[in-house]
């Protein structure tokens, strides 16, 4: 098996975000979310087990996908990947636009989203959950992880379901 | 809501295949696929009722994924996209490279999986799926669903999970 060829899936970049305890913004970066159905528009998420973001949506029942353009802020995915939502609030530099979930200021498009079915990995939670709402923002072209990855040449933290170890 | 907004996450272009009764190679079309778990790499994909490949893979129990180039043959993903496998053979004019399961002839990369739960919705299924092997076949850029659409003018067939009715 080469896992390289796994890396030739493509995604978006996206900031998936919830509500905290104490109604305070959270969230984390990810890449592997989907839509699912058309009619009712579904989509699907991944989100590991140590994200405190995965813990929040299990208690709030909803998320946001905020949908990362290529001139979004290159620290925002940083910030949101790499620090933990349980120890630092990673909206202090970047307070969220408040639609009724919190929203990256500077996104492409939001999509909210209300849990309706989840499947357990070992390390990873899938959300099925039913769009709310959604909207776009802004005419930046949305950013590909290929992009972030050659043109940003950024990394992905160990909790990503696409991380592969350098060896 | 503005369902454009969801036209906004990224997608790759992938033909789903798997094996027909009497061991025939059938496939559909896909873009709702991702990789859900690093270790062991798991993968889910969607794929609507209506498609012939679905019920081959419930009785199979897998499937492999195609991931298409941006050179790949465009006529690939019409037959595979807008023909049905219960009345059409699509692989007639494509041999499959067989490794256990079919493969495009001219895939970036495969990956094979093996199906482990899935979920229902009103409309598609989502698989979740093991891999069981994968590789690279060529060094071609990732067909990506935003250069199947733009460069390459390609539509959504009615099945899709990103389809939108024209109004």
């Amino acid at each position: 098996m080469n896992e390289w060829a796994l890396t030739k899936l493509s995604y978006g970049v996206y900031i998936v975000t919830t509500w905290a305890d104490g109604g305070k913004p959270t969230g984390c970066t990810a890449n592997s979310a989907m839509q699912v159905t058309a009619v009712p528009p579904t989509i699907a998420v991944s989100i590991n087990h140590d994200n405190f973001t995965n813990e929040c949506i299990k208690k709030t029942g909803q998320f946001a996908i905020s949908i990362l353009g290529e001139n979004s802020k290159p620290i925002t995915i940083g910030t949101f990947g790499f620090r933990s939502g349980r120890d630092f609030d990673k909206f202090s530099a970047q307070p969220p636009i408040k639609n009724y979930l919190p929203i990256i200021d500077d996104a492409v498009a939001y999509v909210t989203c209300k849990v309706i079915n989840s499947m357990e990995s070992d390390t990873h939670t899938v959300f099925l959950a039913e769009v709310t709402d959604c909207d776009i923002l802004s005419e930046d072209n949305p950013m590909t992880y290929a992009y972030y990855h050659k043109v940003i040449k950024g990394k992905a933290p160990k909790t990503a379901p696409t991380y592969i170890e350098s060896k």
